[in-house]
């Protein structure tokens, strides 16, 4: 019996042109194709017309496909023979669920890689003038899913920079956590909308103001934090926010499309 | 007076299609290349014909060029009103330096631009089988260097994983220090040599015998290492230890290049 292969892959962060070279070639080259939301759309394009490509992300009104049935459904279509890509926005294995697909695979007694992608965690703040690390600042970083069921309180590694992913519901519960953490009301935060695309957004404030700051710039979904001394050298290096917004193919949501905007930059040639 | 522009770009961990599609045409588009040393060589070859490719790395026997004049360099070739594209491997944000080279960037007046790379921190532990999180594990990740100036201990953030970069030489001091922090004797902990690369070693052991189990394998630099519960699901999902070693292009050290061994997979077309 011939199985097929799942190719567990991060398409990066946002930008389009942050996804590697790897993980370009296998969409090109996939039969089928299972992706998240956040994915750059574009992405979709480079695919052969012949593939067959599935959201099994959250759409607008629409609901999530169950992790069950995901699995269901890449087990099923690689035991069909098929190059079987499943695409997740950033990297698949930093708080991703990629491990838990390629347990399944395994499981199944079916072939799989995985191909990593840049997290927004780290080209968020790049994007944002904000290196995560810097050697007059700090010689550790922590990333923190703010994303968790049942919890009240956020546990905080004690590093000098501290990133959270999903963490725009828990906004709340992830500055409380840092004061009584022993961070000072007066430190330096930062949101970072969209991190990587045309139109991301950053949103700066301290512990003591950040709340109030995010609901009044009405901060939203995907956003990164980050908070530390490094958050201090946005002013110098914010390079991103001093470019022209361009519309890079892949970085918009779909709302914009019937605007008819000119791309400026194309995809690969 | 026309300035040229400086792109501080991550080549990725090793795996020459581990670059961003956003730094392999920068590449091709560079005036002048400055790269270290660890950076897929393959990836020279995208080069103009007419383009300066400068080594500013540690080769063996030779020294590394001071960072003060890498930066001199920098500006020079820029303001000569080149296309100045900075090689790092990995993230150049990821203590890679690139936040001090942007800075002096800005000092000069000269535009720049950072493009993430895939970091060996979570691209290693992933060709290693290792996912850096899991849903059963943890919910943070602490990323630490292990090459600091005149430190003996070593500061170990609280976090469920937590991955050391350049860790190699200080190895005893990264192992005591996480038996201090409370880390039991018997936890796993893995080392990744190279990796992503084709000669990628993944070497176990306990924090007991890990330095023991290192030095008998002869452990080089350069090396991850990772350390959590994520370390016992190496065994189940280790996908690139079961695959053929295949020498990609850039993967290999110089050494290997007399053996003539055939190159499997070509480089994007």
């Amino acid at each position: 019996m011939s199985y097929g292969k799942i190719y567990l892959v991060g398409t990066g962060p946002g930008d389009v042109e942050l996804i590697t070279v790897k993980g370009y070639k296998l969409i090109c080259e996939a039969d089928v194709i299972l992706h998240d939301h956040l994915i750059p759309s574009e992405l979709l394009r480079l695919a052969k017309p012949s593939a067959e490509i599935i959201s099994v992300g959250k759409f607008a009104g629409r609901h999530t496909m169950p992790q069950l049935q995901i699995n269901k459904l890449l087990i099923e279509k690689a035991r069909d023979n098929k190059v079987v890509v499943r695409l997740k926005g950033g990297d698949p294995l930093l708080f991703g669920r990629g491990g838990e697909e390629a347990e399944e695979c395994v499981q199944a007694g079916v072939d799989f890689e995985f191909v990593p992608g840049i997290t927004s965690a780290l080209a968020a703040p790049c994007y944002g003038g904000i290196p995560p690390t810097h050697r007059d600042c700090t010689s550790n970083i922590a990333i923190v899913t703010g994303h968790r069921k049942n919890e009240k309180e956020i546990e905080i590694p004690k590093a000098g920079t501290i990133i959270f992913l999903m963490g725009v519901a828990n906004i709340g519960t992830i500055i409380k956590s840092l004061l009584e953490a022993g961070w000072p009301g007066q430190t330096k935060i930062a949101a970072i909308e969209k991190g990587t695309c045309y139109d991301q957004r950053v949103i700066q404030g301290t512990l003591d103001d950040f709340l109030e700051v995010t609901q009044k710039a009405k901060l939203r979904t995907p956003a990164i934090f980050i908070v530390g001394k490094v958050v201090e050298l946005k002013e110098k290096l914010d390079w991103f926010g001093k470019k022209p917004r361009i519309l890079l193919p892949g970085t918009h949501p779909d709302k914009y499309r019937h605007l008819g905007i000119i791309i400026h930059r194309p995809l690969i040639k």
